[in-house]
Parts: C-alpha cells; structure tokens; sequence
C-alpha cells in the first residue's frame, strides 16, 4: 500500500510537547509570543478562563522554563507581567515545527 | 498597551475541537487524512501507541462521526480498515483553520 508509506508519525506525537499542546497553555504561549509579554488580566480575558485555571497553566509553563512572571507596580497597584524566556521561544517554535511535519503528513 | 490589543484569543481556544486537540487523535486524523485510510495495524505501528489507546481513540473519532471503522478481509484474515468520512474531513480542516488562527495571532 504505498498511500500509507507516505505517513510516519512514529516519535511525531512524542515530539509534540505536552506542556505546550495543552489549550489554555498553547493558547497563552501564542498570546506571549503575538505581544511579547502580556499580564495576567489580559491574559485571563483574553483566553477567557478562570483566575484559577489560568494561574494553574502558567505555573506549569514558568515551572517548564518558558515563561517569567514578573510583579511590576503601576502606580500603587501590583500587577503580574508574563514575558516568554528564550526557551520558551525555542520551545514554541520546534512545537509548530512538529504539529506541521504531523498535521501535513 | 498597542501590543496587546493584536491578539484576542477569546472563543479561539473553543474553536478548537477537543475531539481531535488531544494528541493520539491528531496522529489518527492527520494519518487518515495523509492516507486517505489505514488500518489499525498500520495506525498503531506509524503512531507507536498500544492496541487499547488506538481502540479507546478510534472510537471517540467514531462516535464523533469523523471516521468510520470497515471491516474487511485479506484472504482469510479480518482487518479494520478506518476511513475519514467527510464531517471527519470538515472537522480536521476546520481544526487546522482554528489552530493557525491561535497560533499566530
């Protein structure tokens, strides 16, 4: 069946990080990466999830080395910025590399 | 903050089908949709997954509508042939129209 030598996904589903591919993570990834940095407010409204949820998603990406949340004032108000480190770029972009090279066979 | 305003991800992340998001299901799809259709010993092979996940997703992906699962035989052997039907091809595409939307911006 040649049809089917075309596709090899073997180690193509490994090569989709799980800490990215996640929707609310993937969905903030893409937003850091679109902005440069973003905060946890606009982030939360533009994703439209929880406060909860969301602190829960970008724990696990400042956990995996991809983000840096940085509490900076406005006035005497606190807010927390989200910024993409260097790693999580890299990591960003071989995630896309991967979907493409699976989702176009 | 200009920056921010370029990316809205609010309805994006629903726009997302669950269906075929989760990472077996996006090796099965993008396989299907490579090939046109394979078999299960194929699919469990390209995608190096054990014969209970492939069955569990298989049938998410039926239940879904997005595949159907053909008996056939070879000589005297039965094999599972498993097809994109076309709402399956709708979705996939539909799928890949969203995630590009997400990823970039």
């Amino acid at each position: 069946m040649a049809a089917q030598r075309t596709f090899d996904g073997h180690g193509m589903l490994d090569a989709l990080d799980d800490v990215i591919h996640q929707k609310v993570r993937l969905g903030i990834m893409s937003s850091l990466m679109a902005t440069g940095g973003a905060d946890f407010t606009f982030l939360k409204q533009a994703l439209g999830v929880s406060d909860g949820n969301l602190a829960t998603h970008l724990a696990v990406l400042e956990e995996a080395g991809y983000i840096e949340q940085r509490k900076d004032w406005v006035g005497r108000k606190s807010r927390t910025r989200c910024i993409p480190t260097e790693g999580g770029r890299a990591a960003f972009a071989a995630y896309l590399a991967a979907l493409e090279a699976l989702v176009k066979g």
